[in-house]
């Protein structure tokens, strides 16, 4: 099966908005093994539309529209699949009925264009969006399918998970399930390196995704039911586990600070941090989970080395080793668990960049962490990144750290 | 002119990168006032290439290629376009040296495919590229103009504002100037709403972007010269400031955190921060600057509420009006600025959710700036975004704030 993706709008032509929903959509495809060939982005034209979903229909098996879908005059999806396919739109009363209840709902009348959003042509289903006003088309005609989704990449989404995918089974071999292993402290090439036999496993497949939090390693089955591709990743899952080890953190939506998080609540233990280099971003990325104060007490940022001594690092090593060393990063780990009475101290010292500082070169990184069971460092590799990555790279190695010590 | 994108990356299409070149493109085109009518996604495929290559040429005046100008056997924008064009590629003798001595300088010797780097074909001319191997070509033939350049988005943006736009200057009616008013604290909407007489004058042309950080006003000037087009963007840019008075923070590359760096710089003053909801991000942004360690002393996370009294704010004032309260805000402006002893203390306290606190509704946020003339509070309009919304908000409306205090 090829497909292709049409997204329509004149904002992606005028370079207001990126198109992320054909990023999103070709992960998607990949997974399910079918082919894509081409996108196009195109305005609100309807000459344009049709001109493209035309050359689409021709040379592709399933056509993925996006965006246009609005009640303005500027939303040509439904006016140009009809002009492809030569059929007319008409009211569905079903679909209008849930339209005027939407608007009487939220108490606001219904402006009368608005009636457009709950046409259908013959050819088409209407594909339910309880999160917008506008309903999908599933269009099928002569072998070829249709879809045409919201352009609001929630709207979409959730479209396409919930209605499109399951829909799209008989067309692909069955139903897909797909699970991702979220690694940290692993590169993507190490990572393939690693899992390289399995990397040519037809079904289940394999892939890897470097995200800018951790890499993904994505396995999706294909099978007559659920069960059973859930059963094949699964089994997928306990081969590719081993070769990882601990460096797999976590599952789908999983963020190092969500592990992070869960396993504190669960221990019902706390953490504080003091941080210099990563000057906030530590702090910040902890509290980022919602809940995250049951157990985040705070942060100094003590990016003043006078500011270090001040929070209880002591004058003797910050003068015998200097603020970005080892034995610092220890006594900050000491002083913040301390001073702030937490079970987790995380002291995180070394140089952002762009210039070097006391003779040591930018990216030297040394993180500290002390518990109820001891000290724990690390110094991370150098990195040679900007300012920008390098406070990130270094919050993800301090959170890294957190989550094997918590673990154990 | 009409133009036309074509964006060339097996990668696009399994979507482990989004198309943010031509984004970048498509915001470039529109103000130099080329109109772009359609952007499209192929494949590492030659067939593929082509056929969406010989369709833009039809249908557009320039057709701008990023991607495929690699040296592997999977680039191939340079041998589509010889085919495009029915002319042959040969070596240039002036980039084979250039090329050979670039490997040289690295100590690597070149792989023998590279040398297609160094390639031109008849109606080609090489656009430099002094941050990579790969140059870009410049293609003129019957009335249409064809541009090729690397998919790397560092050395796409540099060739085409240091070669292309230069050299489209003759087809767009003169030299182009573009000059950006960077706004804070009013919304895309309220600015279009004050600038609106402006906003249909073409020649300097007017447009809003809404970024992450701030509203951009974008002026943009063609004229026969640089000085002309300068000229003209100066004139319009002394009708909207009046417009927009103090909402304006500064131009270009500028960021709030990168102003008050330089208001603080130049008065040889300090600040410091005491923080809750925005959990170390504050701390963070400021410290985003390169050389903020000569006015940033540092920032406590008083995330739990009895930290915030441990590091100085009255147990009475958190009493009597609870931890996100205008008096605590004040307070933790006061405690920070004394106990780090900087020229201005930040406090901020506030709710990102999705929980309510204290019985007050997400979004409630109070900033204090306490500095050598007295205090300044603000209180943030009920903010309804998500929680990493609702933080970031926080952080520019305190950046803000501690701007407009700043300018006096």
């Amino acid at each position: 099966m090829i497909a292709e993706i049409l997204s329509c709008g004149t904002e992606l032509l005028l370079g207001h908005i990126t198109d992320t929903n054909a990023t999103y959509l070709a992960q998607s495809l990949a997974a399910l093994g079918i082919d894509l060939y081409f996108v196009s982005q195109v305005g609100d034209n309807q000459e344009r539309i049709v001109e493209t979903l035309e050359r689409a229909w021709q040379r592709s098996d399933l056509v993925i529209m996006t965006g246009g879908l609005g009640p303005t005059e500027d939303d040509l999806a439904r006016e140009s699949i009809s002009t492809l396919v030569g059929e007319s739109m008409q009211v569905d009363p079903a679909l209008e009925a849930h339209l005027r209840a939407q608007f009487a709902n939220a108490h606001i009348s219904m402006p009368e264009p608005n009636i457009k959003q709950a046409t259908l042509i013959p050819s088409a289903r209407a594909l339910p969006n309880p999160i917008g006003t506008a309903p999908g088309w599933w269009v099928e005609k002569d072998n070829h399918i249709l879809v045409a989704m919201p352009g609001v990449p929630k709207e979409m989404k959730r479209m396409w998970e919930n209605e499109v995918v399951p829909a799209l089974s008989p067309y692909v071999g069955g139903i897909i399930f797909t699970r991702l292993l979220r690694v940290s402290g692993l590169g993507e090439s190490s990572i393939e390196e690693r899992i390289k036999p399995l990397l040519h496993s037809t079904n289940p497949t394999i892939a890897t995704y470097a995200k800018s939090d951790a890499v993904d390693v994505r396995i999706t089955a294909k099978a007559a039911t659920r069960e059973e591709a859930e059963r094949q990743v699964m089994e997928m899952e306990t081969q590719v586990r081993p070769l990882l080890g601990r460096y797999v953190f976590g599952v789908d939506k999983d963020t190092l600070q969500s592990v992070v998080g869960r396993l504190l609540k669960e221990r019902k233990q706390t953490v504080a941090v003091m941080e210099s280099l990563t000057g906030g971003l530590l702090s910040s990325t902890i509290s980022d989970v919602a809940g995250s104060s049951a157990y985040f007490i705070g942060g100094l940022v003590t990016y003043a080395t006078e500011l270090k001594a001040q929070m209880g690092v002591p004058r003797a090593i910050l003068d015998e080793f200097g603020a970005v060393s080892e034995q610092t990063a220890v006594a900050m780990a000491r002083a913040v668990r301390q001073r702030l009475a937490a079970d987790f101290g995380v002291g995180i010292t070394g140089i952002a960049g762009p210039d070097l500082q006391e003779g040591k070169p930018v990216g030297t990184v040394y993180i500290a962490i002390e518990g109820p069971a001891g000290v724990v460092t690390s110094k991370a590799p150098m990195w040679r990144g900007s300012r920008d990555d390098n406070k990130r790279y270094s919050v993800l190695a301090a959170l890294n750290l957190l989550r094997l010590t918590l673990e154990g």
